[in-house]
């Protein structure tokens, strides 16, 4: 098999919605699939979250529509969404869902196929770089560690509801790593739950914003100072939480400050 | 900002050791920087289970060498890789370790970062898609749903003791998500454990043989007839499992039998 980058990809069929991850940011983290199906787009829908660099990418000749969605604030209502890729499937043009990260993680996914389905179209879904993987790399820690941590927990900081709940007994255990996403907001909530079930005050809490773009900012704490930390450190960009895991680089010392990225991309021992 | 296909990528430095994600096995699938740090490799350290189309895009003048690990079965030890990473890095050529998914998750990455500090070098990682997103995909689910399950985990069915220990009662909730890594093997004691921790036999099991690649299979299966379907099955390639989704063409017939891929591919509704 030979891969080709302007392979003059076979667009889908009309009414055929493809659900691709656009990964966390940066876009040689594109898979070559998602270029190839940007590159011969007639219809793209993407989240407000994808970047410029991204969206630049996509065949100039076709109708780009943002759906407006971020993982917290305002925000065009889901059922909308749902509404206008059906409709622009129907209107006879194959439609690219294009999903901030992997589309099979904290996006919605089957709330939009259900629709998909619903009006009889075909669909299918290229997976992405998850925030998660980005962040954990960038960071230069595995999320799983043999004699530390068999298992890894991706939670969403928020739901229907507003903060989401969790059995947060067992993610106050020590030895504990869990990626928290749309988290920034709940910060000072996940702080309390975590501490109320045991959590230990050191357990590493890292913060990193606009994982894998040059805006990358890592913010090491821990779950005592997390909130205060935060607050300081003013970030706006979109960002995941890692609980339970430190920058590598900085282990030894648990720094409570900010790290720009500048300070870890080397990784000097 | 530009992607080029060919980019004649700046090597990295003499000593530099990259530990680089070659996704779930679609060569497609590989990020756009895998590629072009593949094509301008020298040394190529990768494991067994990465493809022989993904090896076919290395530099041809690139050194390859096969580090022999697997998820189970025999393996070349951990210690025998990390001292094979340090020695072709030292000997003056810049290394790509080439790790099966993402290396982040269940990838021992710790310990080759371990000894590549250790040996005083500089290292970067980059992410790579990771098989539960590929086999999630591939079964049409999402794994994370808004008013089902705000969190999902990811485990290893294996680990230094033997098949590894996880919180059963929480992995056994109904409505739980969880993709179980290098886990067939371990099949007969994760029906048990969770079992006897009240899983309901009825709770969906799903297995994805070989995600991404043209020799996918999906067994849709429950937590009862799971190690019977698996053995009747036979299947021989690495394999993600994923407990408490059913493929979603199939949802509401609970299938207990095994589809290959042309069944599922078209998702027509």
């Amino acid at each position: 098999m030979t891969i080709q980058c302007n392979p003059h990809a076979k667009p889908r069929a009309p009414g055929d919605v493809t659900f691709l991850g656009a990964g966390p940011g940066d876009p040689e983290l594109l898979t070559l699939r998602a270029l190839k199906l940007l590159e011969a787009a007639r219809v793209v829908i993407h989240d407000r979250l994808v970047s410029p660099e991204i969206l630049a990418l996509i065949n100039p000749a076709a109708k780009i529509l943002e759906a407006g969605k971020r993982g917290f604030g305002p925000a065009t209502p889901q059922t909308r969404i749902n509404a206008l890729i059906v409709a622009e499937a129907r209107s006879g043009q194959p439609v690219i869902r294009l999903k901030g990260g992997d589309p099979v993680l904290f996006g919605r996914l089957d709330e939009e196929i259900d629709a998909v389905e619903g009006a009889g179209l075909q669909w299918q879904i290229v997976p992405g770089i998850t925030a998660a993987s980005a962040a954990s790399a960038a960071i230069g820690q595995s999320l799983t560690r043999r004699a530390r941590n068999g298992s890894v927990r991706f939670i969403t900081g928020h739901d229907m509801e507003g903060f989401a709940d969790h059995d947060w007994r067992a993610l106050s255990q020590p030895g504990t790593v869990t990626a928290v996403y749309m988290g920034k907001a709940a910060a000072r909530y996940l702080q309390g739950r975590l501490m109320m079930h045991g959590g230990r005050p050191d357990t590493p809490v890292t913060l990193v914003e606009n994982a894998s773009t040059p805006h990358e900012r890592i913010l090491g704490s821990t779950l005592a100072r997390f909130p205060v930390d935060l607050a300081e450190a003013a970030l706006e960009g979109p960002a995941l939480i890692l609980l339970g895991l430190a920058p590598r680089a900085a282990q030894a010392a648990r720094p409570e400050t900010l790290h720009h990225q500048e300070e870890l991309v080397a990784h000097a021992p």
